[in-house]
């Protein structure tokens, strides 16, 4: 079986345990799941794999928010209580309660920010680092708190004091500023969930 | 008298107490003052009004923070003791104590979250709104509070209890959300201290 995660920049492939991430997907022989984000690269894994199982279509989840992506509902899907980090393009944080999403918000991905203010000037470069509790002395230290520290801020501005789930390509990356368990297979956790559900009733 | 506060955007003019933002320049017949954190636009200036005198020579200002960019300079200037936040195409963040600058930090501004949201996906869509209070059901709400509500945290995260004083192109929008007053002149309030400063000199 694998699975596969469609996300706005990259096929995240789940295959007996381990995770990899492609630009371009290829033709797999065995049983494929799959989820989407992106309409465009949706249609290369069905073109190669046409009969690839949609998950959307099955996935049973309880919340009121309308038009939650269906990557955020597979990550809060296994988490019962706290809030869930998915940091790729976008950052999602998303609030669970005994089973039941709150609601949720989305900020810019890590290379969003640097993107962005590149745009703004080409003065305005930075590299990633922990965030320091001084307040910043120069051009990078201001930037790296102003994008990763505004992430930050919005996370723990969120979680309160609940336990915080991190995920996604900058997830391991985040869980060393904001306390929180990177784990790195949750929204395939979401979606191995979501099979068994679907095995049960059939 | 003319003084002109040249941003990454917009020519910021003050003329007897009146402000006006352009997107083009223009000579003036009066003796001008600027500043520039923009070396094209610059150009601009003093190719049509070559007399002008760039402030950044003469002001006096005290901190340790290295290459702090003039704009940011003068609108700290005339704040003794405050949190200073300058709303344009970014948002710089900035602490005053007895008239000494602590440092700042640099995010993005509202407009710069908005373009950088749609380039991820065209779906990323939303208008800036007050922010409720309540966790975000909707994509509009959820950027909204991911980009506006980013901009809020950082800056109640650095004031503390600080007064704030807000300025530039988003600063009235931003005030009310952000418990602060609004300066549309603290950049030129800090120009005129240094002209009067540069007077007292000579």
């Amino acid at each position: 079986m694998v699975l596969v995660d469609i996300g706005n920049t990259n096929f995240h492939i789940w295959q007996n345990g381990k995770i990899e991430h492609l630009k371009k997907i290829k033709r797999f022989d065995e049983k494929i799941y799959y989820i989407s984000v992106n309409s465009e690269k949706e249609k290369e894994l069905l073109k190669l794999n046409p009969e690839a199982v949609n998950l959307k279509d099955y996935v049973k989840f309880d919340t009121d928010y309308k038009g939650l992506g269906i990557d955020r509902i597979m990550a809060c899907k296994s988490i019962k209580d706290g809030v869930v980090v998915d940091a790729g393009s976008a950052v999602t944080i998303d609030v669970m309660e005994k089973g039941v999403h709150k609601g949720g918000i989305i900020t810019l991905g890590l290379y969003a920010f640097k993107q962005a203010f590149g745009k703004i000037s080409e003065v305005l470069k930075y590299e990633y680092a922990k965030i320091d509790k001084k307040l910043p002395l120069n051009t990078s230290e201001a930037l790296n708190y102003g994008s990763l520290g505004a992430v930050v801020c919005l996370i723990e501005k969120v979680a309160e004091s609940k336990e915080i789930f991190l995920t996604g390509g900058d997830g391991k990356f985040l869980a060393e500023t904001v306390k929180g368990r990177y784990v790195e297979d949750l929204v395939f956790q979401g979606m191995l969930l979501t099979i068994e559900e679907l095995r049960m009733e059939n």
